[in-house]
């Protein structure tokens, strides 16, 4: 099997109550990589400039990671973003936002990025990954998420891009502001009704619900008492769902899969919000990934015994 | 076994994206008293004014409910709420409270409520709570709700009554403000550090989460593609729990017992915010709730299988 994510790999700013960083290796391809590298070899598709050192590349490569397709900018600057997070941690403020090396990328992909079973569509301007998509089209699970600025200010392109894919996954109010619906499953129904096979709500701090055109399922978030910095929590969800649909085999993606695969999203990205950027993930272990799985199927897990319910 | 709750009955009138209702039969003493009333016999404790009419009394006795301790206070006015909610229903504005019957209310139990197994203490002034959880000294398990008015103007008299309980349920958010914790997590873990033995964190529309001195349990709410009006839906939740757990005995409660608890709460409180007020559960029945606590599990449930994950 092979994963290929195209995205922003960048550098972040950021101040949470638990203190801050002026500069630490963060984007959406790198946060997906770092948690889906625990399933499967993943090739990164995205540029990055002349400040981006051997050591951010190493960490980009852990477990694996093939970096081939990471395109160095002659002259350029790596993305950069930097944002304030609020006391409750659930809201943030951008900022900055310089797009520097993605302002006129062209996404080039190798024959073996191309050839990938799986693909993921991280969050950058539809367009871009539209042209992604239509170079990867033996990919038999393709998975995509975006942000409220393309609902905005991109809305056709980013409705034609979400048409072409098998998974999109989002916040649970994106969902909503881009169909309009009142509740998340309304908004989940509709777009599954535009050929779908799969929608994610993701909900920040209270974990995801997954939608199929059968059936939802849904997990609460790890409860975690101290979260240190959320930047790149959904990204790492995504890393871990979508790693584990890639790693599930070559077969039909039941609903057992996709099960799992929110689980170890949600073990992961929980990982992940309990130290700055990639810090946590870059030496988390597999047995630990194991053991929040495990932690997490026992705090959810409950037989409904028949109780003599009074008529 | 018996189940005591004391709380207001009242009359609410709710704008909600759905519709509109002038007076309706509310409370949290009516919504909990319904919802947990499918476990076991419910006294209901509290005051309602002439105005308060023979239909409503038969709603609030629904599948047995003994209403005795219901005192009509002559002259008086039932307790009045007005809300409004938001288009996405998770923000509600109060509009009017007329306290009315409750202002000078003295709860004034019967032997038979005095001697309860189980006392719920639904959101009323901590004062009044405190003084009916004195005279059922021998109840085995105490569980009481409380809200952000209380938290702000009578702080000393709501920790008072918190530390003579067995149980707090209260809104995530309420938690963190009650406690100045950034986590609801961390907030619980401070509260149960006072004795409790269980904290209740709703979650509105995503679900709640139980904290235990040794460990968590986490269910989402049940996906409703059209919520009609979410008014009750905490007592309601209150009512599937703690009933729940009345009925399960007078052994010890296990950690079994409480995850079973959590899916009737939020098996009972899903139903509830289909229509206004108390019209679902009025006329829930019990295979109907049976059929949705066996759909939350189908959708929480996963297998931790053993996948080879890269090291």
């Amino acid at each position: 099997m092979s994963l290929t994510v195209v995205g922003s790999i960048a550098f972040d700013a950021v101040r949470t109550p638990s203190g801050s960083r002026e500069r630490m290796l963060g984007g959406a391809a790198t946060h997906f990589a770092l948690a889906a590298s625990f399933f499967d070899e993943v090739r990164v598709v995205g540029p990055v400039g002349d400040d981006f050192g051997e050591d951010d590349m190493a960490v980009l490569a852990t477990r694996g990671t093939v970096t081939d397709d990471v395109e160095r900018i002659a002259g350029g600057r790596t993305f950069f973003w930097s944002g304030e997070y609020a006391q409750n941690l659930n809201a943030r403020e951008t900022l900055v936002t310089e797009l520097n090396v993605f302002e006129h990328f062209q996404p080039k992909l190798s024959a073996a990025s191309r050839d990938c079973d799986v693909l993921f569509l991280a969050n950058i301007q539809p367009e871009l990954q539209l042209r992604v998509r239509e170079q990867c089209a033996g990919a038999r699970f393709v998975a995509m998420d975006s942000m409220d600025l393309w609902i905005n200010i991109a809305h056709d392109a980013l409705m034609a891009t979400i048409r072409t894919v098998d998974c999109l996954i989002l916040n649970d109010e994106e969902l909503e502001m881009l169909t309009g619906a009142a509740t998340t499953p309304s908004a989940a129904q509709q777009i599954l009704g535009w050929g779908l096979k799969a929608v994610v709500a993701k909900q920040g701090k209270y974990g995801a619900t997954l939608f199929t055109p059968d059936d939802a399922f849904a997990l609460p978030a790890y409860p975690l008492e101290h979260v240190v910095d959320p930047t790149g929590a959904g990204d790492s969800f995504a890393g871990g769902f979508v790693g584990y649909v890639a790693a599930a085999g070559d077969g039909e993606i039941s609903r057992e899969v996709l099960a799992r695969a929110m689980a170890y999203g949600i073990a992961i990205s929980s990982y992940n919000v309990e130290e700055f950027g990639t810090e946590r993930v870059a030496r988390l272990t597999a047995d630990e990934v194991a053991a929040r799985v495990d932690d997490l199927h026992r705090m959810t897990a409950f037989t409904p015994a028949p109780v003599a319910l009074r008529g």
